[in-house]
């Protein structure tokens, strides 16, 4: 675990770098705007979706990896990621003020311009996906994975139906799992085979990861909805017990804190025993296993 | 003028067919999005965007026009025109209660549905363009003109200077300018140019199409800002003289009504000037009229 702390601490450092580079302070575009989206994109985060791609591409690709093919894409992950978080922060959505730590993005510079930063970081995704210089096949694919998993049938899709449920207090098995397969598994299912599409990974390859995606995605949020309830704020950078107060459609809420930690586990061997059947898959299995153990 | 109002009325029509075929009543992710999305999407309009790319289409692909290549790219504008427009009537930015004649996004749907109805317009118009038939070195062409000209250099950074504009009550002929271009004309300009694109247009042509399609775009604008003053209710399927309540900077404001119709003239013989340089754009030459004559 040590090492696999010290891989995704030093991968994360990358990514920021290339942030810096993607999006400097300054650019194109009203100064105001650039400033809203480098805030909530340099507030922290784990950059677990950038990293998964790029973890999978290496995997693939070998010693052929170029950063100049996946580094636009790994970084435009993030955008989205961040984008999502803004939105969902909104005080019409989730009404939160506090995320990694930091006032929300809309608590910093309004409501208006939250919106409109949430939006130009999605937007701004796309251009740094197409400089990557991986070929147009491979870009036209990626985009098609992307946005078929970001949207209707995918994370919005699931954002929509969290905020249902939280209304109409319709909370069961079938609820928390069509949530949380499509507004979690779907995007970091997406990451890994975002990654392994720039790698150039043949269909059976593909498939096995998507499969393996999808149980990491799911562990992934059930460890969120385990941590909600048991860490610390300084851990959490938000305070700790919002989901249940709020009413939010959780696996804990549905299956226990016992029930929810046995699962992730299980879901997390499933992967495990998925990405054994291919090689070189030995940090995916450890960023795995990092996200069933980890604190924050 | 009949003639050219008959041609628009008929490729809206087939315009709003195709809506119906891409984004059907029943289909996948939850319903209520999906009814939300499809409430502003079908709530009228002229179809400007998807037209002008299909007419400039149209004018360079001759005998060879497939709709397969031209409808899931031409439609996937009017959906990006959608969601800014759902985003923009939000209580936080312009507060708008009435959109062509009807309650907008968040009257009917709530201020989260409303958010994430646009969100949801963005990413499937990614999904749509990436249905078109067109080669992978076409549809990344497209991609990256749209991502550039919807960011923070064209639509999202000319709605930001708008609401500081508004804001800060600052407005003089640079400011207008720059909102106009950006938030306007470059989509404008833009779906000219995927039409282009799409059609195989040489480097001389696309290069006259771009320069015509800022003109006819700011002049689009411009007209839009003459009719917020001048029109009925009816007419404009919202209450007039908006703008100079909310302090808005308009071109009307900046240089008065006489001037601004002058302006809408001129720019509107420049782009025909340009046009007259490239076979087969009487059509495109007629819309540009109509943008100027338009009393809606």
């Amino acid at each position: 675990m040590s090492d696999i702390r010290e891989y995704l601490k030093k991968r994360k450092e990358e990514v920021d770098r290339y942030i810096e580079i993607y999006l400097p302070e300054e650019g194109e575009g009203p100064s105001l705007l650039r400033k809203a989206m480098r805030y909530s994109l340099l507030a922290g985060g784990k950059r677990i979706r950038p990293i998964l791609a790029i973890t999978t591409y290496e995997a693939i690709k070998g010693e052929n990896k170029k950063n100049e093919e996946i580094m636009p894409v790994a970084v435009s992950l993030e955008y989205i990621h961040t984008f999502t978080l803004i939105h969902d922060d909104l005080p019409a959505l989730d009404n939160d003020d506090l995320r990694r730590g930091k006032p929300t993005n809309h608590k910093v510079f309004g409501e208006a311009m939250a919106i409109l930063a949430g939006d130009a970081l999605f937007i701004e995704s796309f251009n740094l996906l197409l400089k990557s210089t991986l070929n147009s096949e491979n870009l036209v694919k990626i985009m098609q994975v992307l946005s078929h998993e970001i949207g209707i049938s995918g994370v919005i899709g699931g954002q929509v139906v969290d905020i249902e449920a939280e209304k109409e207090r319709t909370c069961d098995e079938d609820r928390v799992k069509f949530i949380h397969e499509r507004k979690t598994a779907s995007f970091i299912r997406a990451s890994i085979e975002i990654g392994a599409v720039a790698g150039g990974a043949d269909e059976k390859t593909l498939k096995l990861l998507k499969e393996a995606g999808t149980k990491i995605g799911l562990a992934f949020q059930i460890v969120d909805d385990i941590l909600d309830e048991t860490s610390t704020p300084e851990e959490l950078g938000k305070t700790p017990g919002k989901d249940r107060m709020s009413g939010k459609c959780t696996w804990v809420k549905v299956y226990g804190l016992k029930r929810a930690r046995e699962d992730a586990e299980r879901l997390k061997n499933e992967a495990v025993d998925l990405l054994n059947l291919i090689p070189h898959t030995e940090i995916l299995k450890g960023i795995a296993e990092f996200i069933v153990k980890r604190t924050y």
